[in-house]
C-alpha cells in the first residue's frame, strides 16, 4: 500500500451512501473507508458516476469528503470534481484539497460543444489552477465527449498536473495501448474502470489497475497480483470466476451495487437519491443466487481469502 | 407592474455578469435589475441557461440571488432551480426561498432515461417540498427531455405548486394551443421563451407573454401590450423592425447577448464563463450595423421610447 | 444563370412531393424544378433533409432524381447523397450520375464516432470514387458531427472533387469567415442555408449565396444581387420584409414550406411521409394572416416582382 | 427446430461477409447460413446491426436476403427491416416477403422526436401493411427510443403482427419479467440479445431464449436446453465458462466477431465496411489466448461438442 497518488494497484470507486431520507449517511460512508483501507487498497476515490455525484449539492460534497478523509488515514482519497464550469471546477478541486484530498479526478464536458483545443484548453486551465494531482477520466459514455488518442497524449504531456488516466472508452485494451505508445517517454499510470468488465483484458494490453466499483476490491487486487507476477493462468481463473458478478453489477443503475455493499456489512441500506433508479423488483433474488453460486458459504462481511480465489 | 407571481406580461431572463477573473460582477448586476424594475417589467428571472448556471458553484449562485433580490425591490425575482437530482433541486429550492426570491423555474432532466411516470413523480416530489411557486419549463433544446401535452398538463393540474409554464419547444405555437386545450378549466399562464424568436407568432398563439433574455424588454413590452390591445398590426409591425436584431440574438453563445447589454451601459464586461464562447471576431462589427440600421441614433442606454416603436 | 456547378447565387433546395398515399408526385416535382429553371436560379438540390432523404427507398430516390433532372433542362441538378456507409455513398453517387445530375451534397454521419482522422477519410474515399462535384455539408443540427475548421480546411484542400461547402453550423457569420481564412488561396464557394435564417449576416460575412429551402427564392435572389451590388440597405431592407415568414417557414418540420409551395400552385398537396409531422392545427390560419402581410394582394402562383421587393 | 416463426430457442444473428472490396460475399455467406441449419438453430436473423444494415444500400440488401433464404431451406430467415420512414419500412419488408423470409424485425426510430402515440402509430401501420411476422426490437442504444414497458405492451397487444419481442434494454432482467406481466394473457416469446452477456440473467428472468451474434450458437443452445431442463447449474456453468468470451465479442464493433467467425472457417475475411472500424492492434493475439484458454485444442471449424460443455 502506497500513500502517495501512484495511481495504480486498485483504486476503489465508492458509492455515496444515503440515509432512507437521501441526506448523506457518513457512518455507513466511514465504515466502507475503513473497510476498503484495511484491505490495503491503493487509494479510494467518492463522487465519481457511482457515487451520484450528479445528485449532490455542494454541501453534501463537502460532507461527503469530510467523512472520506477523516476514515482514510494515510490511504489517498481521490475526489471526482468534474463540472461544466472550468473556474467550477478549480472550486471544487479548492475544496477537496482544503479537505484533504490527495487527488481530484475531472473529466471533461460536452458543453459547449467540444473540439480538440477547447478540451486541451480546459485541462491546461485546470491544471495551472489545481493544488492537487489530477487523473484525467476518459468515459464518453458519461460524458458523450469522444478524445482522441493524440488528444489525451498530448494533454497529459503538456499539463504537468496530470498524473494519471482513467480509460474507460470501449473497446478500451486498444485503446491503452495506443496511449502507451502515444506517450512516448512519459511516465504516466493508466488504470481502467468500467467495473472491471472487461478486466483481464485490460491487464492484458497493460492498465496499471483498476479504478472502479466492484464490490470485492480483493478480487481486482488479486488479479494484479497476478498479472504483476505473470501469472496468467490464474488472472484470468479468477477472472472468469468472478465475471457473471462483475457482469451483474455494472448494469446500468447503482443500485445493485450499494446492495452487495449492503450485504458485506459496510452500508446501511441501499436507498439511491431520486430519480436514480432502487433495486429493481426480482434483483434480489438473483443476486442470492449468484452470490451463492460465485462464494458458497462465504461471510461477506468479512475480507476474501485472496489466496484461496 | 404585478409584484406577486403571476408569471404573464414580460419577464426578463438575465444574464449573470462576471468580472474579468469570473467571478460574479455584483453591480453590474444590480445596474441590471434596477433597470429592468424601472422598466416596469413583471419580474426577472436570474440563473437560467442564459445566466450560465450550469457553470456555476452553489456559492457563486448564493451571491447573485442575494444580488438580484436585493435590488429588485417589490419586483419578483425567479431562479432557475433545475438540477439532475430531486433532492439538490429542493436545496436549490430551499436556497432561493431564504434569499427571497418569489418562485423558482425548474426544468426536468434527462438522466436517468425519462418517461413520463418519472418525469412527474420528479414534479410531484419537488412540488411536494418546495415552498415556492413553481414554472415547469419545457425546453427540450437544453434538457434534451421531451415532454408531450398530456405530460404536461397532468403536471399542471396535479401538482399545485405549478404557478406557469414556460414553453420552449418548436413548433411552440401548435403546443401553446394543445396544452391551453388539455388543461381544460385550469387558469396558467404559459409563457415563451427562445429570444422571442417567434414572439408575434407565440401571442397569436395565447403566449401570456415573454419570458426570455432579449436585451430590449421594451420591445417586448408592446408587443405584448398591442396583442392585449388586439392590435395585431402594430405587434407585427414590431416584431418585424426587431426580428434582425432577435435573429441576431438568439444565436448560440450569451456573448452577443452580454456585449448588447454592455453596449446599453448595465453590463461592465461581456465576460462568459470558460468553456463558453466569448464574441466571435466579426460579431462586433456586424452588431454595430445592425443596431445602427435598427435604431439610428438612439441612446442605448435610456429605457427606448416605447411610443415611437 | 450558370449551368455549370458554380454553386454560389440561389440553389433552392426542393421539397420531395408525395401523393396522398405517399408516393413521389413526379407531376409537382416536375412542376417545381421548372418553375424555379424559369426564375433563373443557379441550380436545385433534390432529396437533402427538407427532401425528407431519410424517409426515402433507393428505388424512391431514382424516380425523384430521374424526374429533376429530366425538368431542369440545363439547369443543374445537385443531389443529396450522405450515407452512413461510404461504399454505400459512393453507389448513391454513382446512381445520381448515372442520372444525368451534375452535383452530390455530402454530410458526413456520426456513426461511428467521429474524428477529425476518420470524417477526413471517409471524404477522401468518396472524392475519390466520386465522378461528380461535391458539396460538402456542414450541418451539425442533423447529423450531429462537429466539424472544425481545419478540419474543413483540410478536406476542403486535399480532396480535389470538393467543389464548395454548404456551412450551416451555428453561428454561421464567424464560422464562415474563419473558413474563409483558413482556405487561404483556394478558390472555394462556400453558401449557407438554414432557411436563409441568418441570411443578411451570412452574406455580410461572405457567403457566396443561399442554398436552402425557403419557399420565396426570388427574394434570396434579390438579397445576394443587392449584396453583390454593395447595396446592403437594400439587402436589409429585404431581409427585414420578409424575416417573419423566414422564420415561421423555418421551424422544425416540413410540411409549413409544402403547404407555402401548395398555395404557390407548384405542389399538389403537403403530404408529408410518415412519421414525419403534418401541417399542425392553427398553423394554416397564421399561414394566411403571414402572407396577408408580407405580400397583400400579390398572386403567389406567379414569380414575385423582384423590383418591387 | 422448428420451421415456422416460434421465435424462442437460438436464432443467431448474422455478420454481413465482405469481399476486401467491400461487397457482399455471398459464398460466405451461404457457408455461414448451412452451418447455422446444420447446428439445428430455430432461424437465423439477417441485415440486423450486427450485418452492418445501415451502411448497405438496398441492392445490398437484396443480394444478401436472396443468399442467405436460399442456403437457409426450411429453417426460417428473419430480416431486420427498420427505416426511418414507415413507407419505406413497408418497402424493406414487401423486399424480404418476395425473396422469401419468413419475418422481420423492426426497430423504432428517434426521427422525428418519439414519444409513445408516434410509437404506437408506427408499429400499428407497419403491422397492418407487413405480410410477414414482425419481432419488435427495443434497442434503445442503437436507436436512442427508450419505449416503456406499457408501450411495448400496448404494441404487442394491439398490432396482431408481432410475433415476438427482442428486448435489448439494459438492465433486461427487470424489463424482462415487467414485460412479461404487463402482456397478460397474450402468449409471445420474448428473447434477448447483446451478445448473451447477460444470458443466464435473461433465463432466469424468462427469456425465451436468444437472437444474438455470439460465434459461438452451440453455447447459446446448451444455455437454452439446460434452462428448460430447470438445470440452473449446468446452465450457470457454462455461462460462466465462456463469459470471457461473449465479454470480449460484445465490445463495440464487429471486426472481433467476424474474426472468430473467420476462424470458425466461416467467413473468407473479416472485412468491414468504412467507416466501421477493422480489427484493431493488438485483438488477435488476445484473441488466440482468449479461445485458447477457452476451448483448448477444439478444432473450431467444428460444431463444438455440446454434450462436453
Amino acid at each position: 500500500m502506497t500513500h502517495d497518488l501512484r495511481f495504480s494497484g486498485v483504486v476503489p470507486i465508492l458509492a455515496t451512501p444515503f440515509h432512507a431520507d437521501e441526506s448523506v449517511d457518513t457512518e455507513s460512508l466511514d465504515r466502507l473507508v475503513r473497510f476498503m483501507a484495511a484491505l490495503g487498497v491503493d487509494g479510494v476515490t467518492v463522487l465519481g458516476v457511482l457515487g451520484e455525484s450528479n445528485r449532490l449539492s455542494d454541501r453534501d460534497r463537502e460532507v461527503a469528503i469530510s467523512a472520506a478523509v477523516a476514515a482514510a488515514g494515510a490511504m489517498p482519497v481521490i475526489v471526482g470534481a468534474s463540472h461544466p464550469g472550468t473556474r467550477a471546477t478549480l472550486d471544487l478541486i479548492a475544496m477537496a484539497a482544503d479537505l484533504g484530498a490527495k487527488g481530484v479526478m475531472v473529466a471533461a464536458s460536452a458543453e459547449p460543444v467540444p473540439n480538440d483545443d477547447r478540451l486541451f484548453e480546459y485541462y491546461r486551465r485546470v491544471g495551472e489552477g489545481s493544488a492537487l494531482p489530477i487523473i484525467l477520466q476518459d468515459h464518453p459514455a458519461s460524458t458523450s465527449v469522444h478524445m482522441t488518442v493524440p488528444l489525451l497524449a498530448r494533454i497529459a504531456t503538456e499539463v504537468p498536473r496530470i498524473a494519471g488516466i482513467k480509460e474507460e472508452a470501449t473497446p478500451t485494451p486498444p485503446k491503452l495501448r495506443a496511449i502507451r505508445k502515444a506517450l512516448g517517454g512519459r511516465e504516466l499510470n493508466i488504470m481502467t474502470g468500467l467495473g472491471a468488465l472487461y478486466g483481464h483484458f485490460d491487464l492484458e494490453a497493460g492498465s496499471a489497475g483498476f479504478n472502479t466499483g466492484f464490490a470485492f476490491p480483493e478480487v481486482l487486487m488479486e488479479m494484479v497480483a497476478a498479472a504483476r507476477a505473470a501469472d496468467w493462468d490464474r488472472a484470468r481463473r479468477i477472472y472468469t470466476r468472478f465475471l457473471p458478478l462483475i457482469v451483474f453489477e455494472q448494469q446500468p443503475g447503482v443500485a445493485v451495487r450499494k446492495d452487495i455493499l449492503r450485504r458485506r456489512g459496510l452500508l446501511a441500506g441501499n436507498t439511491v437519491r431520486h430519480p436514480g433508479a432502487g433495486l429493481p423488483p426480482g434483483a434480489s433474488e438473483q443476486l442470492d443466487a449468484l452470490i451463492e453460486a460465485t462464494l458458497p458459504g462465504v461471510d461477506l462481511t468479512k475480507p476474501l481469502d485472496r489466496a484461496g480465489l
